[in-house]
């Protein structure tokens, strides 16, 4: 953790900057060109300048104040981090926190000027931004610059190499995905698609890169026309093989870096397909100066997220090797010698080295979260080798864990007894069980949105006045991001909600009970959405389990289970 | 019901008229100028052309072919209706059947008209339409005068006297409830407020009528300004003692029909608060040519949802006696002297002479829908003298009835078992009592919408592959409709379900089975959503039951219950 000292210095820094350039109020937030939800080091602005390791972060700096707005999975951490260093932390959706927005629109006033980067917002905020500084009266700047100014340190981009996934492996060449693609823009009556996001540059492409932690993705953009496919990519990073693949399949290969520059040259002669959601400001406020621009859903999310039948055979299979691995932790950690001293991090290295062995293994999907008593509160508490904690012989210690395989990405979190429980820690355990299982099992009709789906999962602790403070249920890739959309089982006012299931999707179903400062339970399973049937009533879609990891059964207190929720346990037991 | 015959006679007539137009296609909405759910016998138009009696209809008449569109409400009913007239009945929401809005965009080309009344079309339907026919290159026609061609018998509009609801029963006055309006004008920066929805207007006036069958509210426009009020009503229809009230309260009395004009010769000053989805085309068009025009929420919607405290005694008071009604109907057929034939009707009767006999009784709220066997799959079917089914010694009676009362509006559904049951039977009745007491038992986090609610409430019928083509509930008012918005518990993509519930809310819960040419089952009961309880993971509300009504414990199988759906149901029985 660097020192509230170090903050309160790059803080004066950069405010100087800030008065140089006449900016009043400096909007950064923790996000890249590509709307990655991480980023790599290089893009990590906010986390520099505030201390704050947390994802989804605003920071608003003024000469006086400085706020940061996160979310529920990071309260606890932000407020250790941002102590003693005047920012404030803002908790989102908390009751009387205003929003960013609202926060600008009573702030900002006529004649001040707001700046963030163009280059690392996406268009649509960064058009929200620009409508509450037009309303105010205040001018826009973009200015990529700025924290350049400070960060003399700054890390270069990332450039790994770039390589092939087979098509034995992908399941549909790039060719045949380009062909769906083309048909979606022709649909739609456009002529070209532009792609930011890198998973779904890589998944269209059947490449594969590792430039961003635990993401194997490479940095690039992708415009794609009704005969031509361009890539955008870093040169060093292409590989002879990896270039003799993009050849074949006559995409033209040009600088990472060159994106804007060939854009403002190129002569589009039908509308352009381009997600403002996940595509920087810069960039869609150049190509609305050239002509038509059409804003619209981005049509490889979807094909994306509805898994081929190779993918879901080799998901599958690497879960069920997977989930071996988590069986195999779990009966080391329940034998282990409580002789010998074992830290949250001491944990995390035993199941990352039963993972390594199992053949295909790539790495890991994000850095193993291991957490034992009120550590485990914080829903994304990251332990470091001076911080880590005693796993002890009593409480909890939970471990949210996952790897990439040639063949899946795989994520699971289980929570473990670790010797004696209390009454109120078995209740926990037991409802999140609950919760886990009963959105596993419970079948629903077509049509069925993730924000309904999320009420099956909520229910049984909303019955004793709880709740936990993050999304039941993401989706995830193949081979790449453990979080992906477009799919998401979450409160109705989270994006993706809305989009109903579909056979083919893979989503997890993560419950958990926070009690701060005492501990954290969360029981994590990824799910298959299949085809049920049809009958008098309607179409019905279901879920088949992808993780056979047991749920501790020392923790569970069967008076807290209706009689389903055995029958569904046992059944889960047995699969 | 109308012959067949006669229809086809009607329709020939109409597309005669449509030919002397030069109109290609005629689009016939069952709803009014005001947005009504159920509209007077003078807007009934889509009947009278087609035959069918469904609410929520579209149809659309071109010279070769008419199509009529519906919701699973009337699935059953309109194909009976519809029967050799040669309307193709559309099923809404089916696998397979194209919505209107799509049919039209692959009929309409070049050249052709379509037509509408554009006063009966909401401003969004029309708009909707508008911009289909202008894809297609087709021109759009308001035609109010062409039905009045071939309907030569079409009743006058209803004009019941209007009178006063006092104080001491609104809870709230006139001029308390304008205040509110136009602090709510100030904050979105708007002048005036128009509406058009009659029970918005009864609402905020504290006045009623008897212009809609059992919808106690009055044929009228209302205009709202920062400092005047203008209502539009029948002059006839306004008593002496509702003229002196109206003039206490400084509000402008004008002929219903001159509102077009009215609003023609209008200066408005700043921004026009007018609800699109709840005024008509031809209105907002009009305002439209005048300048400022702010479509928005209409903000007396969510102010009369909430009832106040005086409201909710009331209704308390009155939902009570109702169920006594109820309670004592239930007995009757329970004891009914079975050498005796008694039908539908007189089962209905029973019911109403029951509630007549409460003090404060002053009518249905919709016309009691008592149901044997096979009738009650109809979700909304009414048997008529004639066709009434004997109410016999097996399978259910299913009553869904209600009336208005100077202190409640109510609405309760009850199946009654009437002797020897099937296995199947039972299974699907207690299945629908656990789906309505799950949803009435189970606390949520405040911010829960109606489509996450839903799921709770489907969720029972789902495990076993079954679901309701309706929605689970629905909004209430005060001595006013008994289908009331903005909130609602149903699928995500019906309108209201995102609104999050709020305290003093009330609302139905009503699942169901359905099994066609078989039974029906529902058991409908009314919620009151009060305020839970604050702790560390938030804030909760839930819901207490306003209705009292046993749920027939001899049609209850308990191995389809799990522990807790027991508990609940002894103690509602209890309660």
């Amino acid at each position: 953790m660097v020192s509230s000292e170090e903050i309160l210095k790059r803080l004066t820094m950069f405010r100087t900057e800030m008065k140089n350039e006449g900016i009043d109020v400096f909007l950064l937030l923790s996000t890249d060109p590509h709307a990655s939800e991480y980023v790599s080091d290089h893009y990590k602005t906010t986390e520099f300048v505030s201390g704050c390791t947390s994802d989804n972060v605003v920071l608003v700096i003024e000469q006086d104040c400085a706020k940061l707005w996160t979310d529920g999975r990071y309260f606890i951490s932000a407020a250790q981090e941002l102590k003693d260093t005047g920012i404030e932390l803002m908790k989102s959706g908390q009751p009387g926190v205003p929003k960013p927005e609202d926060y600008l629109r009573g702030t900002l006033h006529s004649g001040m000027v707001l700046a963030f980067d163009g280059t690392c917002v996406n268009a649509e905020i960064g058009q929200r931004y620009r409508d509450i500084a037009k309303s105010c009266g205040a001018k826009v700047e973009s200015s990529p610059e700025a924290i350049d100014q400070i960060w003399m340190t700054r890390p270069a981009l990332p450039c790994s190499p770039i390589w092939v996934l087979k098509d034995e492996i992908a399941g549909k060449s790039c060719a045949d995905k380009l062909a769906d693609v083309r048909r979606a823009l022709e649909e739609k009556g456009c002529g070209h698609l532009i792609l930011s996001k890198l998973d779904d540059i890589m998944w269209l492409l059947n490449l594969r890169g590792d430039d961003v932690e635990c993401n194997p993705v490479a940095l690039s953009y992708l415009l794609v026309g009704p005969e031509t496919a361009d890539v955008f990519l870093q040169k060093e990073a292409v590989t002879a093989e990896t270039a003799e693949y993009l050849k074949e399949n006559r995409i033209k290969v040009h600088e990472y870096t060159e994106i804007l520059d060939y854009l403002k040259d190129y002569h589009f002669e039908a509308p352009v397909l381009i997600d403002r959601g996940s595509s920087s400001d810069t960039m869609v406020r150049l190509l609305k100066d050239k002509g038509d621009l059409v804003n619209g859903e981005n049509p490889t999310a979807m094909m994306k997220a509805v898994k081929n039948c190779t993918e879901i055979e080799n998901i599958q299979k690497y879960y069920l090797l997977d989930s071996v691995a988590v069986c195999r932790f779990i009966y080391q950690i329940k034998t282990r010698d409580r002789s010998v001293r074992m830290t949250e991090m001491d944990a995390a290295a035993m199941i990352d080295s039963l993972r390594a062995e199992i053949p295909g293994f790539i790495g890991l999907s994000f850095p193993t979260i291991p957490a034992v008593g009120p550590n485990a509160a914080m829903a994304h508490y990251m332990p470091s080798a001076e911080s880590a904690a005693e796993v002890g012989e009593e409480g909890f210690l939970l471990v949210d864990s996952g790897a990439h395989y040639l063949g899946a990405t795989t994520d699971v979190t289980r929570t473990i007894a670790l010797g004696e429980l209390t009454e109120e820690m078995k209740r926990d355990f037991t409802l999140v069980a609950v919760s886990n299982l009963e959105l596993l099992y419970t079948g629903f009709a077509k049509g069925t949105s993730g924000a309904q789906l999320d009420m099956i999962a909520r229910a049984p602790l909303y019955r004793y006045g709880m709740d936990f403070n993050h999304g039941t249920g993401h989706g995830i890739g193949y081979i790449l991001n453990v979080h992906e959309g477009p799919q998401r089982i979450g409160h109705a006012s989270s994006a993706g909600s809305e989009i109903p299931m579909a056979p083919g999707m893979i989503t997890s179903d993560e419950p958990g009970i926070y009690r701060e400062g005492k501990y954290g339970i969360r029981t994590e399973s990824i799910m298959l959405t299949v085809y049920d049937k049809k009958n008098e009533f309607g179409e019905f879609l279901k879920h088949e389990p992808l993780t056979f990891a047991p749920i501790d059964l020392d923790a569970i207190d069967t008076r807290y289970m209706e009689r389903l929720d055995v029958e569904y346990l046992n059944d889960y037991h047995a699969k």
